[in-house]
């Protein structure tokens, strides 16, 4: 836990919070705090600051937390991403939330199985444990947007407009030969990466993306594993885009 | 399966294989060969071919192969990594054989437990099949090669020049801020990396690394867990080598 991440909910207006459960256990146990002890703490979604242990009873740490940093920048890149399986999911969230990523918008191509959008780990209440972890792991505090959609095609034509006016939009696919660099370097700003499924997109699939801003560009040679694809993609983006 | 690996020691003279166990269910049930079916196939350690189906006779797969194509080129990436948890470490064999490394050199460092080292991820016989899955996945028959050495300091001190006597040498730790890309787009060839636990290399392991020639880098602002960290990190310095 490289940030400790609390509510504004749990924030009095003095400015404590009362840990219990699990972030309590790790504060006493992993970093081994004592009163007096300072953790660096953010307020989810808000600014960053730092907490003074004032008491600790029992399972309850108290904290006198101020919260003097700016909020983290929302991440410059988002995310069309075909929904993988459950499992790859599952792992998916704390890496995403980690490597940082503005929305994530999950959908249907042709290569993914409906039931994929039955699975427990897109319910709201638990993915956002794992995207909590990544923040904390990255010590950021802006939860990524997540929006499931099971249909590609209305998503494409009828809300990206709305959703992502100014981005450039890239379109990850063996089928190309472009790089992501040469790509993105070519204009500055905010990104949105469309990655296909185990498999990739469909012909169909690829003519709408395009048709509707999307350019196409390659990975390079190697086909991956959509978990290990998606965390190497994006982080070939953002350092694409930090240092063009 | 992207490319069906085979052993040398499996092949007759004329090029037949037959295969049981997993790799024929995969082809009888996944891909859904038939006699005449065309496979790529490919020779551990050695070069690419193609495979048509001859029988199917219960369980047994009758290949007839040529391997008319050049083995693939060994990847130009080493890695030199403080070994991570063994569940960590069992989920990234496959990931380092997809994206693609010459040499796996697991060493010890201040903050890696030392019982890490008696997991049995660590096993030849355990590491292989994962190992196998990911050149699968990515086309490639270059087995990584993987040394276990417990000490790093005569690691870095004897053994490296020997090893890698022409190597870029490259230290990945948040202490730096030279960007990877800058580094490795300086000087082309092949490239070392070296890569630290969860919570980094000590000082004294970074100022021994870097008195040995290694350039130290930083990933960005953003702490990465150490299987999400490797992903990213390898996955750049392909990335930089293949786009200068």
């Amino acid at each position: 836990m490289n940030l400790l991440l609390v509510d504004e909910a749990e924030i009095s207006g003095a400015g404590e919070v009362v840990l219990v459960g699990t972030r309590s256990k790790h504060v006493r146990e992993v970093l081994r705090a004592d009163v007096g002890s300072e953790l660096r703490v953010g307020c989810i979604d808000g600014p960053i600051g730092r907490a003074r242990v004032t008491a600790i009873e029992n399972d309850r740490v108290h904290l006198a937390c101020s919260f003097d940093g700016a909020p983290p920048k929302i991440p410059p890149v988002d995310l069309l991403l075909a929904l993988p399986r459950p499992k790859v999911m599952a792992r998916l969230w704390s890496q995403l939330a980690a490597i940082g990523v503005g929305t994530i918008l999950l959908t249907n191509a042709e290569r993914v199985e409906r039931y994929y959008f039955d699975s427990h780990t897109l319910r709201p209440e638990l993915r956002r444990e794992p995207l909590l972890e990544g923040l904390s792991q990255a010590r950021d505090t802006r939860v990524p947007h997540v929006q499931v959609c099971k249909e590609l095609k209305p998503l494409v034509e009828d809300r990206l407009d709305e959703l992502f006016p100014d981005h450039r939009r890239i379109l990850t696919d063996p089928a190309y030969r472009r790089s992501i660099r040469e790509t993105v370097r070519a204009r500055p700003g905010k990104i949105l990466v469309a990655i296909g499924p185990e498999g990739g997109w469909s012909g169909y699939e690829r003519d709408m993306l395009e048709r509707h801003g999307f350019t196409g560009v390659s990975l390079g040679p190697r086909t991956l594993r959509s978990d290990t694809a998606v965390v190497a993609i994006l982080s070939i983006v953002h350092d694409a885009l930090a240092h063009p």
